[in-house]
């Protein structure tokens, strides 16, 4: 922990640009694919790394997957992170946390130390839950990406319920996200707090662009969930470094993940450009 | 795991009948309390949990604390969950997961097996995330406590945004719950998907318990963040099993903590008779 370390937003911001990619390798061994057991995973997840690591700019290890596997697949998700690390890649750990504030408190003690640059976080607990992770992460140039509007089907159920105020219960979220990353902001006009929005509804990303202008975003669902990079432009409005996307299962099946990962990255270079 | 095993919520109801109690133990072992690394909090949570168990109905191991410890702390906290079960105790896994489907499923396979009676769950990504996490409960006879209205002072923000159609989101949640609890209800009239509601706002938990009539309530917040056993009452309108009581720094850090456990019980019980 250095004393004055570079903004999370700035490093991601020097990653973009040094790698020329936003594609961010989703690693979710499971075990259909990937083989049972901590030694197949093992396998699986370091020839995946190996493979696809020269397109993309960071890998986010879904914890799920490795949780399963019990205290061998607490080891190998951080053995995993180390050697991304070592290939230049940015690791976000997708855990989806959240808690009340001295519990949040642990899980940043836990995942946002070591080989993790960044931690996905659920906000629904409100500001006193997600601040313990805002101070880990500012402290040590490490990252958040909040949960805002997800990929997955049912989504809309309790996201995109209307307020009486007006607007989703979403947009609530996001711009607490832009106020717990007022301070985090770095030169390159990029937060250490992000957001998750998946890109199954492009319509959404116009507008939550709009309410966290400084938020890099982490864009899940497209490929096998069906969204599009052509559909991505507002994301990317604030600059190439705007915004990540997360595939996992489009590359990890393919029968050339590397191409699949840079057939990817190529897409969205030039929407992004 | 059984062709047809018997309910959760008939297993709660069995308990807290046996053990006269409605006490949970929360086993958050913060190393300014327990002391630092594997074994100081091994004998810590062995300790209390022997003092503690007769005057309880089950233990709440929160995940964070023992992530902290890494790989070690998996380890830990699956023999400290085993040791409960010794002792008599349902055990709950306070992780507070939330993914999507597939991922779900994995967490599933992960903290809904072995010793783990029942998870805590994060709605905010609906259906299709909530329903591995049942699938997996309902058929192994294990139970799911899914965040409602949680007790810290900043669950307000984003909890109880009032919505267009009436109410206040958290109660939108609570009516999701119930329609995910409706094909798993008991012979005790107990559905093996409960609820988190929180100690600290009573004024909720009337309202609450009628829009889950059905829901065993797990409520964290009394003692140390303020919620009081004498307030509880809504929450037992449907029985005595209708809902557990989280304590755990007022229990931990008490001289005795097998008194300060028994005096929880015995106001609890009173409140609820």
């Amino acid at each position: 922990m250095t004393v004055n370390p570079v903004p999370f937003g700035d490093r991601l911001a020097q990653a973009v640009a040094t790698r020329s990619s936003q594609v961010v390798l989703g690693l979710d061994p499971d075990p259909r694919i990937a083989g049972e057991g901590p030694e197949a995973v093992r396998g699986f997840c370091e020839g995946l790394l190996r493979a696809a690591a020269p397109a993309c700019v960071a890998v986010k290890p879904q914890f799920a997957w490795f949780e399963r596997l019990g205290a061998p697949g607490w080891e190998l998700v951080r053995h995993l992170a180390e050697l991304a690390g070592e290939l230049g890649l940015l690791v976000i750990a997708d855990a989806k946390r959240g808690d009340i504030g001295v519990t949040a408190g642990a899980y940043a003690e836990a995942l946002l130390t070591g080989p993790f640059d960044a931690l996905t976080v659920n906000p629904m607990l409100g500001s006193d839950a997600v601040e313990p992770f805002v101070a880990a992460a500012r402290g040590t140039g490490r990252g958040l990406f909040v949960l805002v509007r997800t990929s997955n089907p049912g989504a809309a159920e309790l996201q995109d319920l209307e307020l009486a105020s007006g607007g989703p219960w979403h947009e609530a979220v996001a711009a607490k996200v832009a106020g717990w990353g007022a301070a985090g902001v770095g030169a390159a006009s990029l937060s250490d707090v992000g957001a998750v929005v998946g890109a199954t509804v492009p319509g959404h990303l116009a507008r939550l662009r709009g309410l966290m202008p400084q938020q890099p975003l982490l864009i899940p669902g497209v490929g096998a969930q069906g969204g599009r990079p052509e559909d991505l432009g507002p994301a990317f409005t604030t600059g190439r470094a705007g915004a990540v996307v997360a595939a996992s299962r489009s590359i990890m099946t393919a029968a050339d993940p590397r191409a699949a990962a840079e057939d990817l990255r190529e897409r969205l270079w030039e929407v992004s450009g």
